[in-house]
């Protein structure tokens, strides 16, 4: 696996392209991702039961191909009742239309505020601009990851490619929007981060399983607030542009897609609202990987441990007391809690006692750590060999500032 | 029921006292409740797995009778392994040699920084010095009630008396402290809110159902960070000073008690670290009492509605995403969601469509109304007749100040 600079319209015959269409005050709010040929399509929704439209649509019209997705920012087309499912619809027919393909084709999702309509003349007459500018290459992927934000500050992309046994180059490729209520626990066939995967690689059927597998050890292993989006989605297309044999069970290709997927989460976490810290957090040592996963989630969604690393502090207690409050199996005694920064740790807790005594050098050195951006964190539960990544972000005064301000 | 100004030594038999023994710096840091004769007691504990020693050692000791409880804040004894084991059955122990009872009849309980090992020489002392002291009346319920505290800003009492039909007066009255850690999940005979009730009914047998359901409507309905602590006790003692009939099934009786747990509860929410408002919220039409307590609990957990509270902003959005996290049913079309304060409200959803314009007057009103202290919510899922009321506050810069530098 080759990491590249790219974006969506990196493997062959996408294109993309973002613009304003007048939802929001001057930034881009309309993408379209489009594809020459239709892809193989596997989606991945909120399991919140307060769906927006756009999702609701996507569920009910359920699809293996997708050629064309109409993307908004700016409203959410959240809580809208049946008209907000005219509007989603109005979306995808406005988009086949311009772009002469059949609206199953077409698939669309919305982010922003709740509860308002979305101004449709504005959207329909943006569609149609839009479908006429599509192009390929890093100024188009930018422009349609531009035009998916919210409070978002920064775009978020990955890239990399696999060669195949048979010489054949495949690239995979994603753009991800996120920074607010985000807690995904996202469910195939039935996940506001939304994101998008693009690849020319040869599938010959929606790999389901596999998307869920991926979208576990990634979009589903972070969480910035803890609340689960009503609009989260994630979509990986494969057009098979590039040829060569199938993919379907290619153990590199899926390595390569779950590279993109956990870039694309842990840049959604880098840019939590109000983030300035990455917490990087490996579970070993479980029952079952499962329970190594709830324990990931439990700790990073806990804040009083986001509020501990924004202090610096390595407070191990907090730490410890999510892990209990997961319901995890442990083995106090065994259990280990390291954490660190820059390759560097410290080691807080091993042997059922506290390793680092208040104001002692080891504590010096823990708080220096976790003064750095990117901490590292390692919790061993003593108990098997269930593993997991988790990917969190300290909760700081601008969290606070961006959504007691941030309206409806 | 009439409400009275009372705390934990106001019903017949019961003394208490708080002196400072050395664990905080200044701050009184040691209570000791004493009734004058063995009490039926019930204990509700936490069902983090990672538990402190001094509920490790509730648990194992499981008793029916208490006659003295002893309870320090400042250290929760908590991960702390053998040696903290040992440290709270030291001070079981030594409280009952001051008072000259079997150490069976003794409760303890920790609140505190996590992780640190007892001052035992200091405890020790101090045991015996305030069993020497107890007392009845306002100025010992007070002391008692300090010496209980940690982040908390006051203290938090609540009584009544009943008149049961014989013509005995029975007092309930309570103490509690509580503001970081706080989203209990307490179960009898396995809830850090720390909370005691008194009362010189009598009772025949410890009531764990009647205490679950009680704690079940108070102490289990409010959240102040979603991080459920490893060393909440609930504690009723019953210890019959009052003479009369028999309360276990007496309604009269347990609508006190919940009363007294309620308002604990309440001022628990109230002095949640940095909030400034309190948000009361009632649920109803969900499909069963449980569902609306789980609605209710993901909504009074949410961040971003937390958030939204702090900021004044009608967000009934977000309100809905955290109906929808939660899993329970409900008809979109018959949802209706209300907030108010002062006795006024505004109807921000009804009828699948959100009721109030951006900039409308409405706005206005509810932003005026959402600027006050005493925030009521009222969400009805419009499926069934199951209800709930739960407490919360808001999410404010003080919290993550607070415990961004509060320590390990």
């Amino acid at each position: 696996m080759k990491i590249i600079d790219g974006g969506v319209t990196t493997p062959k015959g996408f294109k993309a392209e973002g613009i304003h269409c007048g939802i929001k005050r001057e930034r881009l709010d309309l993408a379209m991702l489009y594809s020459e040929m239709p892809a193989i399509a596997a989606c991945a929704y909120t399991q919140n039961k307060m769906r927006a439209a756009p999702i609701e649509l996507m569920i009910q019209r359920h699809t293996d191909k997708i050629q064309a997705f109409v993307v908004n920012s700016g409203n959410a087309n959240a809580i809208t009742g049946p008209q907000g499912m005219k509007d989603a619809m109005a979306m995808v027919d406005s988009a086949a239309k311009a772009l002469g393909i059949h609206p199953q084709l077409v698939g669309v999702a919305s982010t922003g505020v709740i509860g308002r309509y979305l101004p449709m003349d504005k959207l329909e007459q943006g569609i149609k601009d839009i479908a006429g500018k599509l192009g390929s290459g890093r100024e188009y992927d930018h422009r349609a990851n531009m035009a998916i934000l919210t409070t978002d500050k920064t775009i978020k992309e990955a890239a990399c490619q696999v060669t195949l046994k048979d010489g054949t180059v495949v690239t995979i490729a994603g753009m991800a929007k996120g920074s607010g209520m985000i807690s995904p626990s996202m469910r195939t066939k039935h996940a506001t981060t939304l994101s998008f995967i693009t690849t020319d690689a040869v599938l010959t059927k929606p790999p389901e399983w596999k998307w869920q597998e991926c979208i576990n050890k990634s979009f589903n292993m972070i969480n910035v607030d803890g609340d689960q989006s009503t609009n989260d989605i994630s979509v990986l297309m494969a057009n098979g542009a590039a040829g060569g044999k199938p993919v379907d069970d290619n153990h590199d290709f899926w390595e390569a897609v779950l590279y993109v997927s956990q870039s694309l989460a842990k840049q959604v976490v880098l840019d939590g609202e109000g983030a300035t810290k990455l917490i990087e957090l490996k579970v070993t040592g479980a029952k079952s990987d499962k329970e190594a996963r709830t324990t990931g989630r439990w700790i990073i969604s806990s804040s009083l441990v986001k509020t501990a690393i924004f202090g610096a502090d390595p407070n191990f207690g907090r730490v410890l007391a999510a892990m209990g409050n997961s319901g995890s199996e442990f083995n106090i005694d065994k259990v280990r809690l390291t954490i660190g920064s820059n390759g560097e740790e410290v080691i807080l807790f091993e042997g059922g006692v506290p390793q680092v005594k208040p104001c002692s050098e080891e504590e010096v050195k823990a708080r220096k750590l976790l003064s750095e951006h990117n901490i590292s964190m390692h919790l061993d539960l003593g108990v098997g060999n269930g593993a997991a990544e988790a990917w969190g972000c300290d909760l700081t005064y601008e969290y606070v500032k961006i959504n007691a301000e941030y309206t409806t």
